[in-house]
C-alpha cells in the first residue's frame, strides 16, 4: 500500500474531515440521560450514513432495548483476515456545565485543540479509523482487508444491550480481530499500546430514616440522621491509606508479578508534575503499589455521587429522611463485577448504622477486566504502524478505565480486542472541557492507515491465536 | 375583661378568621431563596394590612439588610404593662415539592386541620393573637393592657438582620415583656409552657480535591476523591452511639441537674410510639441521656444536606473535584455559638483527610440558647389562662429547636420572652404537608383573650423582674 498517497490525501481532506467531525460532536448524544434519546439515535443516524459515505457497502442502525447499534461491513474478498472496528457514539453527561469554557456541543478549536463533550471518548476516537478509511479507498480502491464496524451508543452507561447484542447476532459480528477506537495514547508524545483494562461494578446506595423530612431542631439528637449513617457506611469502605475494606473485595485478585510491575515502572510517572497538574496537594490510595499501579492494575472502590437534604442557598434546618450515593467498582483480572456488587451489600448489612435502612441497586452496566496475550501478532502489527508515525516503539500498558466491549467480545466472539486509539489521559474525558488534540487526530488517521496495512500481511489463523 | 363575649366574638368570626389566614398562607414568602424576595415583601405587606384593620393605630414596615421587619404599637394608656408580641412571617423552602399532598401554597382544610407552608410555623401562630386581638376590641373597645408587635421575615434563615434592627430600635421596642407567637404546646392535649429553647451555630463545610472533575478509571484509585473525605470527616463528627465527638463541643454545658431531669420525666413519653410515627426501627443518641433529653436539653450537630458528583440516573464514572454538607448545631445554656463554630473548623483543620482542602464558612444566623426564670409571674399568668382554656395544668418544658429572638430580646432590650403558641410538634413544620390543627387555632385564640386579661393585672415592674 501506498502511504504516502495515503498521507497526502489525508492533509488534503484534513479541513473537510473536521468539518463532519465537529457535525458529529453538535449531536448532543448524552446515553445517561433519557430527554437526549432522540439525540443519540440523531448521531447514531449520522455516523451510519458516513460509513456510507466512506464506501462500507453494507450499513445498517440496529435496535437493541437500549440505544441502537450502527452496523458496517465491507467485505473485500475471501481469504483475507477481517477486522471488526468497535466504537462508542454516544457521550457523557455535561455536568457541571457552567464549568465549559465553550458550550460543551458547540465544538470549537482552540490552542491546536478540538473542544467538546465526546471530542476523544469516543467520537473523534470513532471518527479517526473512518477518515483513514477515506484515504484508503481514494488511494488503494478499497481496504486491503475486509472490514466490520460495530459502533454502540450505551458506552458511557456501562453497555447494557451491547452483550445481548452479540449473543443474537454472532454471525453478523464474526471476524478475526477486533479494533477498539476507543482507548487512549500514554500522552501525545508516548506511543502505547493497551493490553488490558480494568472491569467495572456499579451500584447505588439509598439510606431511608423517617417517613419524612424533620425539624432537626424538634428530633435532631434523637432520631437517626440517614447522611450521618451513610457518611459512616462510606467512611467505613476505605481506610485511612485508602485501601477498600468492604470485607471480601481483594478476593480474587492476582498477585501482581515482578515483570508485571517492572513493564509499569517503564511508564515515566512524575509525582509532583502529576499532582501539579491535578491541583492536589498529595495522592492517596494503596500504599503497598505506586500511583501508577493504583490507576491500572489495582481494583478501586470510587463514589462518584452523593446528595441528600438541602442544597439550596443558606440554611434549612431539616433532618433529611433520605441520602445517597453512587459508587463504582474498578476491576482487574478474576475479580467477577457481581460478587463484588454482593461484597457491597454484604459489608451494607453488616456495617449500616442502626435507625435508617439501606438499599443496594445493582445498575446493570459492568464488565470484567481484560488482558491481551503479550505475544499476539496484532500488538507486533500494530507497534510497526505507530513506530512509523511516532517515530518510536509504544510502550505497552494496561490502562484503569473500563472498555466492557473487551470482555463482551472475547468472552461471546471468542476474539481478542486491540486497543488503537489516539487521545490522551489528559483530555479531560468525563469532565468538563474535554478536547482532542488535532494533532494527535492526525497521527490516528495516519496510524489506521499503517495498521489496515499490517495486518493484512497477517492470517486470519493468526490473529485468532490466543 | 368579658371572655364569654370574647369567646362569642371568635365563634362568629371564625370562617372570616380562616379566610384571611388561608389569603396569608398563599403568600410563598420562603426568606431562604432570593427568587422569592418580592412574596416575602408581599406578605409583610400584607401583614402590616391586617395589623391595621385589628385597630393597631401606628404599624410601619421597617427595612433590614434583608427581609422588612412589620412593626405594631398600640398604647392604650400609661401605667399599663406594655408586652411585645413576636412572630415571623416567613416560611421553609418547601423542598421535596412532590411530597406534598396539597400544594404547599395553596392552603386546604382537611381532617380538622389547614395545611400549608407556614400553616404553624409561623404564619397560623402569629394570627392568632391578631384574631385574639379582633376579639378583645370589639368587645372591650381596647385591649387591657399596651401592645407592640414585632413579625420578623427571616426566623428560618436565624434572624441575621433582627440583632442589628433591636440595637437600632431600642426605644420603639421597649416593653416589660415580650410574648412569642412562635413555638408550639406539647401536643394537642397538653397544654405546656416552653421556658427555654436551643441555640444555633451554623457551618457549610466545601471540599475540593481536584482542579476539576476526573474520569474515575483513569484517576481513581490515587487521586483524592472529596466524597471520600468528607464523608470520613462527617463519620468522625459522632461516635458510634451519637455522641459528638468534635473536640470542645461540650465543654460549656451545664450540667443537667436532677431536679431539671424529674421536670423533663413529667412530660410523657413513649419511645415505640414515637419510633412508630416517625417510622424508624431504632433511636440514636447520647446512651446517658433520654431520648426526651437529647432532643430539648442536650447539644446536637446535625447535617442538613450533603452533595457531591452525580446525582442524576444511572450511572456517571466520575471522580469529583467538589463536595459539600451543611451542618447545624442545637446549643444549649452556657454554649456559645461562634466557639462552637470555631470548634468545628478546628476538627476540620485536624481531621479533614489529606489531599483534600477543606473551607468552613459560618452562616449569620446563630443564636445562644434561652431559660426562662422559673418563677416569672408571667409563668402564672400565662398558666391561669392555658388551664382556662385546655382544663388543665401546662407542663413546662423546654424545646429542642431554636428562637433566634429569646435571646436577641433578652440580651438586646432586657425584657424576658415569654412563648406562647399553639402548633404541635407533629404539624410537620420544616417538612412537607405542614399543617395547623383548626382546635388549636381556637384554643390559640381564647387562650391569647385569657392571657391579655391576666397579664393586665401585674404591674410592669413584676414582669421586668428576673
Amino acid at each position: 500500500m501506498n502511504t504516502a498517497a495515503a498521507d497526502a490525501y489525508l492533509r488534503k481532506a484534513r479541513d473537510r474531515h473536521l468539518e463532519e467531525l465537529t457535525a458529529f460532536l453538535r449531536i448532543a448524544s448524552v446515553s445517561a440521560l433519557p430527554a437526549h434519546k432522540d439525540a443519540v439515535a440523531q448521531a447514531a443516524a449520522w455516523l451510519a450514513e458516513r460509513l456510507r459515505t466512506a464506501g462500507t457497502p453494507e450499513v445498517r442502525v440496529l435496535p437493541t432495548a437500549g440505544h441502537p447499534i450502527v452496523y458496517g461491513r465491507w467485505h473485500v474478498r475471501d481469504g483475507l483476515p477481517t477486522i471488526l472496528i468497535y466504537g462508542h457514539y454516544d457521550v457523557q453527561p455535561v455536568d457541571p456545565v457552567a464549568l465549559w469554557e465553550s458550550p460543551p456541543f458547540e465544538p470549537t478549536v482552540r490552542d491546536g485543540a478540538l473542544f467538546a463533550r465526546g471530542a476523544t471518548d469516543d467520537k473523534g476516537s470513532l471518527y479517526t479509523p473512518i477518515a483513514a478509511l477515506d484515504a484508503v479507498r481514494e488511494t488503494a480502491g478499497a481496504p486491503p482487508l475486509n472490514l466490520k464496524f460495530l459502533f454502540e451508543g450505551e458506552e458511557e452507561i456501562g453497555s447494557p444491550s451491547l452483550g445481548p447484542f452479540i449473543r443474537e447476532h454472532r454471525a453478523l459480528l464474526e471476524a478475526d480481530l477486533a479494533v477498539s477506537a476507543d482507548g487512549s495514547m500514554l500522552d501525545a508524545a508516548t506511543p502505547s499500546l493497551t493490553i488490558g483494562n480494568r472491569g467495572l461494578s456499579a451500584v447505588q446506595i439509598d439510606a431511608r430514616g423517617a417517613r419524612t423530612d424533620l425539624h432537626s431542631g424538634v428530633y435532631g439528637g434523637a432520631v437517626p440522621n440517614p447522611i450521618h449513617a451513610l457518611a459512616a457506611l462510606l467512611a467505613g469502605m476505605h481506610d485511612a491509606q485508602g485501601r477498600v475494606t468492604v470485607e471480601g473485595f481483594y478476593d480474587e485478585v492476582r498477585p501482581l508479578s515482578d515483570a508485571d510491575r517492572r513493564e509499569i515502572a517503564r511508564v515515566p510517572f512524575d509525582d509532583a508534575s502529576y499532582r501539579a497538574q491535578l491541583g492536589v496537594t498529595s495522592l492517596t490510595g494503596e500504599p503497598e503499589y505506586t500511583p501508577a499501579e493504583r490507576v491500572t492494575v489495582r481494583p478501586t472502590l470510587e463514589i462518584n455521587g452523593i446528595w441528600g437534604g438541602f442544597q439550596g442557598e443558606g440554611i434549612k434546618t431539616v433532618l433529611p429522611a433520605e441520602a445517597h450515593a453512587k459508587i463504582t467498582c474498578r476491576l482487574v483480572p478474576d475479580q467477577d463485577p457481581d460478587r463484588i456488587a454482593g461484597a457491597i451489600e454484604a459489608h451494607v448489612r453488616r456495617h449500616g448504622p442502626a435507625g435508617v435502612s439501606f438499599t443496594v441497586s445493582r445498575f446493570p452496566g459492568k464488565a470484567r477486566a481484560y488482558l491481551m496475550p503479550s505475544n499476539h501478532p496484532g500488538l507486533a502489527a500494530a507497534a510497526r504502524a505507530l513506530k512509523d508515525v511516532y517515530g518510536k516503539d509504544p510502550v505497552r500498558v494496561r490502562i484503569g478505565g473500563t472498555l466492557p466491549v473487551s470482555d463482551l467480545l472475547r468472552d461471546g466472539l471468542g476474539m481478542w480486542l486491540l486497543f488503537f486509539a489516539f487521545g490522551e489521559p489528559d483530555n479531560r474525558m468525563h469532565a468538563p472541557n474535554e478536547f482532542f488534540r488535532l494533532a494527535s487526530f492526525e497521527r490516528g488517521t495516519r496510524a489506521y492507515v499503517r495498521l489496515f496495512d499490517a495486518l493484512s500481511r497477517l492470517t486470519p489463523e493468526a490473529l485468532r491465536a490466543s
